[in-house]
């Protein structure tokens, strides 16, 4: 068991496609999330989806790709929205969307 | 930079508290989760509250207290779920909240 430090800023991002049976929109999404492993304030990156649990009623499986990023604070992820990387990655994979929910978490 | 392996699951809980302006419940909840480190399964944890990033429409901050749990499979988190430790944080704690969201992701 490992547990995080507490001051780690943790960017949590659900995407709903506009197309969402496209498998291939899905992935190309997936691949552009990986590629922002690339911008250097970014800690750690989990990219998934909905796995495949119980349903139950508090559980919302209903998006397409979520992308989890990990910060060491509030500063290096302006860093990132601002980095040319991740306004290319929006400027080329936001046609695909329809919904985005972002949480942004500070540790405790 | 680091990734998290493909097949690890992300269990992320997102509590909104019944008195949010409440900081005694907030933070009893906060303990609460930090227990469930103990669960064997459960092989990284991370609790927070909504950072103080600057607002914006997609960003919802609306939640108390964030619950982020990584599991090796989804087998692991059924384990979690069924066990002694985590069925009395939900005695103890359910009380406190009046809403919760789960996202269960599988990584890709």
């Amino acid at each position: 068991m490992s547990t995080f430090t507490g001051a780690q800023l943790v960017h949590h991002v659900f995407f709903w496609l506009k197309n969402p049976d496209s498998i291939a929109d899905r992935d190309a999404l997936i691949e552009g999330v990986r590629g922002l492993a690339a911008i250097p304030t970014v800690r750690a990156l989990h990219v998934g989806i909905p796995a495949p649990v119980e349903p139950r009623p508090v559980v919302d499986g209903s998006y397409s790709v979520s992308e989890l990023l990990f910060f060491d604070n509030v500063e290096d992820q302006n860093t990132y929205q601002s980095h040319p990387l991740h306004q290319a990655f929006i400027a080329t994979f936001s046609p695909l969307w329809s919904k985005v929910v972002v949480y942004d978490i500070g540790g405790r």
